[in-house]
């Protein structure tokens, strides 16, 4: 027996093994769309997936600068070892395979992106150390690189594609594609600025299970798109949470193109950018969450007054992540007692007699108990809401955080343990 | 609207709302069983539950020597709040409500206890602070303290019952009853000891979402109790995980009743006695966990050759608790990428390389990567065990830990979110 075949039926599931994959409620009906400058799309059928698009390449029309945040899992996979290792922030190709990690691959799991990347230098006429590779997919099964060098020895036949087609080519089990741009005008010179991302199982934070690429149509310095992403990592993809599960491939890059001149030295120019981009990040970040495995409902916590913001973070997790919590979101049950105790199990030093728990608006308890004018019917009609927001007013300190989460139901179990029927 | 009425919906699910309860494939065939010696059970309907008993008073004949555990939840409950301020280890009498937590109750559930304990002291005959206190079951809802001095009114004219019925008083959402009897013979002498406990969700190790209490029918001073319960609470109550989440009302009491003159202070004698108490602490944290709400499999983690016991613990409930493992399991897939991705997000300092991961005895991965010469059908069949074992060997250290777990079921669900139809 070789090792693929040993592997194969070993591996994480794909959607495509899913006999029905319904689309999550929160699917955007239109998506942002465009044929980006500055960089050409291609995309390709390589075979990981049985019809689906399941590589993209991105050749930047001159070398880009990257910050590259990674996976904090101590079993990264080897794309993430591959990049550490050779990749300095100067790109002028990514490839991205979905339907295989290349997680758990050991030393042959190297010399497979070896031979896909030298493949790839030659054709794009680049450095193998300007190139960034990620995957996506079933983890510790290995890929003959002939899938991807074969796919892709055809790109100079090919035409540039949209944007979007770069989000459908790196999905997994997501449901939708995620895209956002957003133009930014800084005095009188316009720019864009666009986003793609995947993920919908094992999302959590630092990193989540996520690929993001972002890029900035105008020339950011490295030392600035370091503190861009500083700046709005944690209140963006560091604040979303589906299963708990952090996953081996986390990946978020965030390109500057060598196009638009604008001096982000200056504050105010800083200051549109930061702002921008944050509403990118916090956009893909929503779009992922609501694309989470199973969900029927979208579940935000708010922690406020608590004595740091850390405190205000662990017990949003906490709450968001506790299964019967999740449970009673999808069951459409006002619960709060479970919510109490999941604030409780964060061990965090709180005084429970100054918790104010509310369910959207409805106060649902304060001085250590419930609230005796509480309107049961309107809190239940509430809980009916596609979207549920619980917010927490510890009342001991000024910091907050809120996190963005989904409920547990029945589809998420049967995405991950009844796919082979 | 009033308080009670205005959360009684609110609450906890209780497993009589469910429209039908399974038995767990766990559940015993026999139970242990006996009238105890040195201490008196009654139980009662009060009407916490519709019709099943849910009021336990033990009395013992003279007042035990008591060591008390409790959540280290920051929403810790009121019967916690309330020992913890009162009892200083000598016990006349313990009693424990089921099918009601007097959880984030506040000053009213204080007082709520104030007046039933009141109430038993003058029944039983000793001081308030002589009592013990527990509940389980609905958090954040009121109950009026004459359900339980209607009930213990009477206790008078009632027999006392075996051990079981203790056992049977105090569930909540279990399928069956916990009790371990374990017969200990030191030199000519022998003595018993007495477990009982509940608790099927909502637990987590710290202290799990249990109610333990054992009872050691020899004289123990408390110096050497609480080096026994310090010597096995982290290899049994504390390597157990049903779903992540740790209650408010948790709570292990471990009782000397006066009675069999022994002299621990001699090593040998103490061997015996910790020995002893470890089996009875660990058959009863197993047949907690295998009542866990909706399993279908029993779960059992083994990290070896970690640097640290702390560092194997972390990782053994990193994956014990994964979602993506437990439906993993509970589709009897061998899906050990998820058990990597699993180790990986512990974010602990390892050497991924170094992994040796099996499924039962099949040895899934080594060098990084997957082992080529795996049996795939082998392993297919051996997770269709009604117990799966998991062992990682990290090969840097020579620590170990083990950890008690169960899989993820759409039962689980249905138990947490449906239980209203």
């Amino acid at each position: 027996m070789n090792n693929k075949s040993s592997t194969k039926d070993l591996s994480l599931s794909s959607n495509e093994r899913l006999s029905v994959k319904n689309k999550s409620i929160f699917a955007p009906k239109e998506y942002d769309n465009c044929r980006p400058k500055g960089f050409k799309i291609y995309t390709f059928h390589a075979g990981f997936k049985k019809k689906l698009n399941d590589l993209l390449v991105i050749v930047f029309d001159e070398p880009a600068t990257s910050v590259n945040v990674y996976s904090r899992s101590s079993t990264p996979s080897a794309p993430i070892i591959w990049d550490k290792k050779y990749n300095k922030g100067k790109v002028k190709s990514l490839i991205v395979n979905s339907g295989n990690a290349n997680a758990h691959t050991g030393k042959k799991g190297i010399a497979i992106i070896d031979y896909y990347v030298d493949f790839l230098s030659r054709i794009v006429g680049c450095k193998k150390s300007e190139i960034l590779v990620s995957s996506t997919g079933v983890i510790g099964e290995f890929f003959h690189p002939k899938l991807i060098t074969n796919a892709i020895s055809k790109i100079n036949n090919q035409k540039p594609v949209k944007l979007i087609e770069a989000a459908k080519a790196i999905m997994t089990t997501d449901t939708y594609p995620k895209v956002v741009i957003k133009n930014i005008k800084i005095n009188q010179t316009y720019f864009k600025i666009y986003g793609i991302a995947k993920g919908s199982g094992m999302i959590h934070p630092n990193m989540a299970t996520m690929l993001v690429y972002i890029f900035i149509d105008a020339i950011v310095p490295k030392r600035i798109l370091k503190k861009l992403v500083k700046n709005n990592l944690e209140n963006t993809f560091n604040s979303i949470s589906n299963d708990s599960d952090t996953s081996t491939s986390d990946t978020m890059i965030l390109f500057s193109l060598k196009k638009t001149k604008i001096d982000f030295n200056i504050k105010k120019n800083f200051k549109v950018l930061n702002t921008g981009l944050f509403a990118v990040m916090r956009d893909l970040a929503i779009k992922v969450v609501k694309d989470g495995e199973g969900l029927s409902k979208l579940l935000i916590v708010h922690v406020a007054k608590s004595r740091s913001q850390k405190q205000a973070k662990k017990i949003a997790f906490s709450i968001i992540n506790s299964p019967l919590v999740k449970t009673a979101v999808s069951g459409e049950d006002a619960n709060w007692g479970r919510v109490i105790a999941a604030i409780g199990k964060s061990q965090e030093k709180i005084n429970q007699n100054k918790i104010q728990l509310y369910f959207g608006k409805y106060l649902i308890c304060k001085n250590g108990m419930a609230y005796n004018k509480l309107n049961l019917s309107k809190v239940n009609n509430y809980m009916k809401s596609n979207t549920i927001e619980i917010s927490v007013n510890l009342n001991i300190g000024k910091e907050k955080f809120t996190a963005y989460g989904n409920d547990l139901t029945h589809e998420y179990i049967r995405i991950n343990a009844e796919y082979r029927s």
